[in-house]
């Protein structure tokens, strides 16, 4: 007890963590979670308040443990890994879906916050609220992919890889939405006037800012010419 | 009991919005709706096998009862308005959300078919799983900002207009993950060429295909003047 708020708080969630690996979502009550931390309901409740916050609470501990991939030539490619990493990650623990749909149940849908995807659209040049925005409505597509994944309360928790095909429909919406908002949202007149200028498919390099244009000579990197 | 199985379960249905909207997502239990009904409980389960079949023919229900907003001027702008019309349908009852946690929590997260939206997609040149699946992740960002509503379980329902400011943020991302669809999916050549070939910014073109160009005479109706 002589431990700060935060390291007590931290010590909980793994334990909360562990109870759902070895028994699943069903075996997160706060009771359940005071006997394994050899501790009174009540004092459990002065670090989290009700079950709703527990529940956050892990799934923000499952994002923190994530790898994220990088795709440093390509802004808008890393955007889509950095959604995919985050679903992978989450769809490898069976007991998640059941987490997700009892905080939305519990009226505190989570959340998950993905830094990196966040700094990421901020380096595409999205404004803060746009990149928050765009990572919420990321976030929509991938909780509810894994909300409508199978129950298993009761089941044996299993670490298993996600299945391919979801992800892959998963990836086509999450690119989608991005392409999207970089259109609608950003301000990418250069990189279409280049090629506008050079007759070609303007398509290609808005989702490829930073590669400068492929067919004429121009890069990103090069101050002897202007951009256009 | 001498009405076919569809008469009688619509009339389940109809009590069981009328619950609803009196006492709240709350008021409906099967045993409360076969008390309304009039029915033993054991009777009821015959025409809705469980809970979670019937919150989601509740969600079905509402969705019949959507004025679609037209807008045949341009196909991009009406999937728009219908996914627009199904949030504002079912935001406007206060119990929906609630309804759309517990069929989530049951393993039973709905997808409220929206019928137009499938036509009008398909009439853009989507083919019928693009078209469907479209709809899903649209249908996603909605239920995923409704069911970030409040709860309202054990309070008196209200029927109201939804906020304008979270109309507004969720249009704002529907339309960009159907524009990134329609960029990535749709083969918009005709109208892309159109357009670079008079210079012109053409993502204006690829959100209106049917309108023709603007800019040079060539107009979809216009027989004398090949395409391109």
């Amino acid at each position: 007890m002589s431990s700060p708020l935060s390291a007590r708080r931290s010590q909980i969630i793994a334990c909360a963590v562990n109870l759902a690996n070895t028994g699943g979502a069903s075996a997160l009550s706060m009771r359940a979670l005071a006997a394994a931390l050899n501790v009174r309901p009540m004092t459990l409740y002065y670090y989290v308040p009700n079950k709703a916050v527990l529940l956050n609470l892990i799934v923000a501990e499952v994002a923190e443990q994530i790898a994220w991939t990088s795709a440093p030539e390509s802004p808008r490619d890393e955007l889509v890994s950095h959604a995919l990493d985050v679903y992978q990650a989450l769809a490898t623990n069976s007991w998640i879906p059941d987490v997700l749909r009892a905080s939305t149940q519990a009226g505190a849908p989570p959340i998950l916050v993905a830094e990196p995807f966040i700094a990421s659209a901020r380096g595409l040049g999205f404004a803060e609220a746009d990149a928050v925005g765009l990572w919420r409505a990321t976030w929509f597509l991938i909780s509810s992919q894994l909300q409508s994944l199978g129950i298993n309360a009761g089941t044996t928790p299993t670490v298993q890889a996600p299945a391919s095909a979801e992800m892959a429909g998963l990836a086509v919406y999450v690119r989608a939405l991005i392409d999207g908002m970089i259109i609608t949202t950003l301000n990418s007149e250069r990189a279409e006037i280049c090629d506008l200028k050079e007759g070609l498919n303007p398509r290609r390099k808005l989702l490829h800012p930073d590669v400068g244009c492929q067919s004429c000579s121009y890069s990103r990197g090069d101050p002897a010419k202007p951009p256009f």
